[in-house]
């Protein structure tokens, strides 16, 4: 993976990220494929609305159907219908997140499945065979997903753990997938300081941070992205993960981060929370019973083009499978539309401009 | 609308029924929109696929949203989306099928909401205006749908009723909107026979067999179908209603029925239940897991152009929304290619071979 900076305004950047399925544009926000499809809707849509890169979950996909049947039936691409960069997570999120009985030891995770109970292990090198398998462009190290809170010694002992993972990782690295080291620490900034270090002498093609958002205040969160993104080597793609409300969006940028992950857009696209240049609206309300006029006026998406909020609050309020896939493909649109319009601002050194204009709006 | 008999094979026939929204090649199979929506696709998809003709139905959009809105929302055509033609049903049959506490009197139906409870009153005339409101091009008169089994005497009375009704309808039909009639009798073969006699008295654009396919065993509809058929008036439309598997759609095509509309095909769709050239198949089984073949090796729709059998399983088995999707483009688009061929066999005088085939694939 080849990664060039094409812009940069005060420490916000513009990058690209160039894998042999295509060019990622930095920065980027990645829909999360829990299973192998973005809840609701399908691969051609994502290419439409201009998705460059997707996440899959390797702990869902591991689960079921199995790594070896994903690889069987032509691995992570072809299974999904998507010939662009994939980037595959570690497990060890969900293994924290999802999965009952956690049993953690030097080697790895004891951990039962959320789907049937089943007892399953997953270690660093279980973590690259299973992403091995899968075949994506990105894999990620398996890490600890130190809790929120956490005292400084379980934080500490769980950053050792992580690191020690991160370097069986490496060794395990397979040829023709590139490999991100994330960062633990919880909210210790030494411990942080020290996670990226350990990190970065291993030597990753990228480096991300992790166990944010995990319960721990906004001010708290803020201050690890301030304080991460400075220690993260310049020259790699840095990706805060899990987080993608906008405003949190906008301050990461700022600092530098390029990637993005969040299930938030499409989970509230579902829940009939919907994105506008104006704010948020919830579909369901009852003054748009009547209401003619699309979603959002000033969105070119399929479903402003084609549908009124009256119709949506309809489909929505029937429970209609449609509704989740317009609202999805709404959410989406807007979120790359953003993303898109924040890399012009980078580009043209404006970037502070649209970030205050953001945040009143979304205030 | 215009009617024309493009070519007859035995009973069986092709025609074209002509609307201001476009053309419907018959006999021709009409997906079932019920509140607005096909279950899991969008009208695009159904273009693609190759659907002329929705119905939409009368009953569920006068409960929700609301036929006024609708009606202030542009009409069902820009309401859903979808320029072509529209049948309404007039709520006769979900009345009978959904609804609580249905007490029939000589000017209509006292009914509960399926939704929440509340007290309405559905009659011919207030069928003709919501269908009025709703702006469909076919529009269908408001029958009791005679439960089975009925006594003679019940299905007499009902008879007189929907008769009544019919005549009623006919009086209130709106300028610009086709108007059906509905027949009924239950099993019973001079009230049929009655019913469609007095039907015609009135006069209709197009006929319709309805409370069939409501209990009764096969023998008993194919029977009813057998016999009805001949009656229908041979220059217009003839729709048996609520019918389409699909050995029923070929005896009642021989027997010279028109139009068929089921949901049957959308349903089996979200339960996994998928039809191919050699017979059904349940995706969820086992034998599928690795399997990279598409559904139906000879079908070239969106779902096997793009997707294998152990991905398909998996998704479903994931309860994924875009499962019922995909399975749901594949049915539809097997019964539009179905009828695309019967109609072909009919205009090659060659549709007993067709129907010949298609019984022994079905057995």
């Amino acid at each position: 993976m080849q990664f060039r900076i094409i812009k940069t305004n005060g420490n916000a950047r513009s990058c690209v990220m160039e894998t042999k399925r295509g060019v990622v544009s930095t920065p980027a926000f990645i829909p999360v494929a829990t299973t192998g499809t973005v809840k609701a809707i399908s691969t051609d849509e994502l290419k439409e609305m201009g998705a460059e890169i997707l996440l899959c979950n390797t702990y869902h996909l591991y689960l079921r159907p199995g790594a070896d049947t994903v690889s069987s039936l032509g691995g992570i691409h072809k299974f999904i219908n998507w010939d662009r960069p994939v980037l595959s997570d570690s497990g060890g999120f969900q293994v924290y997140s999802l999965s009952a009985l956690r049993k953690i030891e030097e080697s790895g995770v004891h951990f039962r499945s959320h789907i049937d109970g089943s007892l399953h292990f997953i270690g660093p090198k279980e973590a690259m065979q299973i992403q091995s398998l899968l075949g994506s462009d990105i894999t990620m190290t398996f890490d600890e997903c130190t809790p929120y809170p956490s005292t400084y010694e379980y934080a500490l002992r769980s950053l050792e753990l992580t690191i020690n993972w991160a370097q069986k990782c490496k060794e395990n690295r397979k040829e023709g997938q590139s490999l991100f080291g994330i960062s633990q620490g919880s909210i210790f900034k030494d411990l942080r300081s020290e996670s990226i270090e350990k990190l970065v002498e291993i030597g990753f093609d990228g480096y991300a941070v992790g166990g944010l958002s995990v319960g721990e205040p906004k001010e708290e969160m803020y201050e690890m992205i301030y304080f991460t993104a400075p220690l993260l080597p310049v020259d790699k793609p840095r990706y805060l993960m899990g987080i993608g409300e906008l405003r949190d969006v906008l301050t990461a940028v700022e600092t530098g981060f390029d990637l993005f992950d969040c299930v938030m857009p499409t989970r509230n696209a579902r829940n009939g929370t919907l994105f506008t240049s104006r704010g948020r609206i919830s579909i369901k309300r009852t003054e748009y019973k009547s209401d003619r006029a699309p979603l959002d006026p000033d969105c070119n998406c399929y479903t402003c083009r084609n549908y009124s909020r009256g119709y949506l609050r309809h489909i929505f309020l029937s429970k209609e499978i449609l509704s989740m896939r317009l609202n999805t493909i709404h959410n989406l649109y807007f979120y790359f539309n953003f993303f898109r319009n924040m890399r012009k601002s980078i580009a043209e050194d404006t970037f502070c401009n649209f970030k205050t204009q953001w945040e009143q709006i979304l205030s």
